[in-house]
């Protein structure tokens, strides 16, 4: 079996689907499909032990929306998909009204399929110091500070210590980690949005910026929000080999080509940018209760 | 045979030779390998009506450099493949001297890999107006125009027009063209550069933003300069199922998977950077004779 | 007196009172106040030569817009500018119904206070090729091309050559040309917008990029929409003395220190882009007839 | 006396020089001009609690480069500068060899005369990582981390709670801050470089980003490293009328007008990208022993 690297735990259990015999049954596992403000919606819950063998992740609820239709753009899907990513997002971050939050953009600003996380933050409503300063007007608001946390490269310090020293600073009771993620399916590249409440695990995504980030580390839940980005040649390959009907392939046979390879839509810059500004979006309509769009628009602006 | 699409006139003998019978010539195309400031130059010659049809290429004069060695960033490395770019470059531009030249940036600067031409552009000594109104110091400099001819969806006019309506204004004694490639084979992507005298043809690149800019519709010398800075995923698919000796495909099988789609180096971003600058300095140590790389460093800075 | 240097049409007026005896009448110039979506209005027409010498600008009508409101970014402060600019620009194009039209924006994109040009084509709705490729879809909309028309010092072209290579080839049946512009009053900095349907005379502005553009040199129409977006060391200096009570100033005296200088709002990078994008959003809604600030939001996103 | 605005400590010290009796001494100062590679130092000592009354500023050495010769863009002038200003630092930080440090740009990219700081940031040579993690091939370069700082309002995060937070979680042996200041003089805008080794006092700059970075607050010394980028409209008023012969003037008559204004020179974009070059490029000559400028070049491309 070609073992293909995916970050959405709803690939995961699909590639165990396929690779398992038909008989048996996936335990440890519950997934169910929804719907929420038109976008589909898949749950995927590793309950124990033997979801976490069985999948290869940490135990906890993973959430995929299936934004596809966002492309089209339609008058009102950029709201809807906003506010389906906020809806979930609440149920995960169970946050007490007034507790701070940091969120956090992983990646490279300056490489366009790692720019997603950076994009989120710009977009994020950034609260916590009018809260402290002119309460008067904005004692309604949660505090929220945002961070891009830079790569290795520019900056030489990990994301991951970045993170854990702002984190020690401010006491944010929750952080929501926003990062590029790495899929083996091209349909979901650019379109399907994960929100997990275990945390980032190292390993994945575009480049290899990420040290853990989860409430071992940190101290605070954290709540990850991911993109797959690109998919890699390998991985690529493999699909296609496989669609074509010609069977197994040896990985090594791959590695030399599809190693440092990357396969994306050609119109991967402006995808990136909406994805960005939705999961901003959806972000400040989580943290911040009662807003409208139009409310954050307006902030932003 | 698998159709794959090529700008590069060296991979479309590589594949004539393939597909071809062993023993036949390859008629009207005469090919010679170089060396130049270290890197290695393929010229490729189609001398007449058979050697069109057999390369499916205008006649004229293709020369290709590998600076694959580039990405290493020895010390030397950007000088001297800026001077051999320069060498190739004024073999073909034959300019007399002080004639005017006009070098067009193609492609979109927002999309990275189509983003070569504009960068190019970016880094041309633009000296026309300096030689007109101060030429007690730029009297011995060539007048050189330059324009980053944007695209057909941000500005509602061709590039082609564009060119044309400039041409016809300011009358340069040629124009150089630089503009991204598709290219089917990776090793190819942002390591080739292919300059020719036949100006560009349509229907090649990253976009489809080419209109045809040669000797015919602007009466003046074209010279093309392009880099390949992705393959598209049908071409890729196919590679890698000869290298895994999976035999011979139906190209329509890819079509779904692959149409919208690229590959391309992880760092992309730093590459076409990287080759703007270089074809940048060769068109200026072209076009600007006695001029070292340090100097057109200090007019840029 | 001091002779200030202003590009508006009502500060000239302002200007000519104050130096003139009281009683004397201004002939040849009418001037009224209004008001358009809770924006104050000033129409300033050019009447005769008597005007044209009194004032020192073309024959002509210049509106300007005070969106100073604009800045406190009260909820529909901005549909409203839009909607008011549109309003005043539609009075003065009078074009027919689907007769193509060219925006131009003027200007150094890099450098802030000269980036207000670009900005504006940035924000157009560039719908040319749209209406030619696909008119099953886009029938209804009026062609317009938009030009960032960059500078002498990156192109070896002046603008004015480019505007007029690009309007030959195209035959719009008018030009709507951008441009920061100059203003002796540092509180109609970034707040107000001139439109004048005499086109652009040169001299003026934070460069000295504009040839002239007008109905003479380019054949058609030409609408010129500016904004100040500084004032001049020397200009600031004579206020804040007038203001001071200390009389008058040897103008020579100031223009040592003030030659090179520019003096703007220390948020200019944030109101450039602001007024960037009122101008676009106007200049929509004018020449797309039965679109609101929404439709276009939605077109450009 | 107009008390006028000033970071630099050799401006307190020339107004000092202005406002007090001729025959005054200034006790507890000592001053001293002297040249390195060609461009004037002069070095200010606040020796007591003496020289800290007269001048307002900490106890300290100040040592102002005037690089006013850097715009002539002479064509060893850059590498002149950045050595000149190596120098200096060395002289002021006295890191035994291999001891990390981390450098801290100050300011908002987004706002052109406050990126000096981050603008130094991207041009510093980051080795911490390499020295980690490729100690065969970077062992012999002294660990050094940069942050970016940003700013309040797009982080909810004081700049220096970030850096103290930063700070305490690496542990660096020296902080090196730069920042862009205030001056009054118009003349040292973008030409004058200070470092002090007094870290940096907050309530000056462009915005007021700064909370206190110096040795009681991060534990360690603190360089900073400021160039004055604008001049408020008031001091610029005041110095105007004093020029003009007008005298003394009520401060209060000029805040309306010059409260929320900034003069700068017209081409501030290049300036500061200029002055955050040669900081950067002086700042890595300084940390890392052996370097040439070519060096850098070659480490940041």
């Amino acid at each position: 079996m070609l073992k293909r690297r995916t970050d959405l735990a709803l690939e995961a259990r699909e590639l165990w689907s396929e690779s398992a015999e038909a008989e048996t049954e996936l335990e440890g596992v519950r997934a169910r499909e929804e719907e929420r403000e038109g976008y589909p919606v898949t749950r995927v819950e590793i309950l124990n032990e033997a979801g976490v063998q069985a999948l290869g992740k940490p135990q906890g609820t993973y959430i995929t929306l299936d934004l596809s239709a966002l492309a089209r753009r339609e008058e009102d899907a950029f709201p809807r998909a906003a506010r389906a990513l906020a809806g979930e997002l609440s149920g995960l971050l169970k946050l007490p009204q007034g507790a701070p939050a940091l969120v956090v953009g992983l990646g490279n600003r300056a490489i366009t399929p790692d720019a997603v996380g950076p994009g989120a933050a710009d977009h994020t409503m950034v609260t916590r110091h009018l809260v402290e300063q002119v309460p008067e007007h904005f004692g309604a608001f949660r505090p929220v500070a945002a961070l891009a946390a830079g790569v290795l490269g520019t900056t030489g310090v990990e994301s991951g210590e970045l993170v854990r020293a702002v984190t020690e600073r401010i006491h944010p009771a929750c952080v929501i980690a926003v990062d590029a993620l790495a899929s083996r399916s091209l349909k979901r590249v650019c379109t399907a949005v994960q929100l997990a409440d275990t945390g980032i695990v190292p390993g994945s995504g575009v480049g290899n910026h990420r040290a853990a980030l989860n409430r071992e580390t940190l101290g605070v839940p954290v709540i990850a929000i991911g993109v797959p980005t690109v998919v890699d040649g390998a991985t690529l390959a493999a699909d296609i080999l496989e669609e074509a009907g010609k069977g197994e392939l040896d990985p090594a046979a791959l590695a030399g080509e599809g190693g440092s390879l990357m396969v994306t839509p050609r119109d991967i810059d402006q995808r990136v940018s909406d994805m960005a500004k939705v999961i901003g979006f959806g972000i400040n309509l989580a943290l911040q209760s009662g807003l409208t769009v139009e409310d954050v628009e307006l902030f932003l602006s």
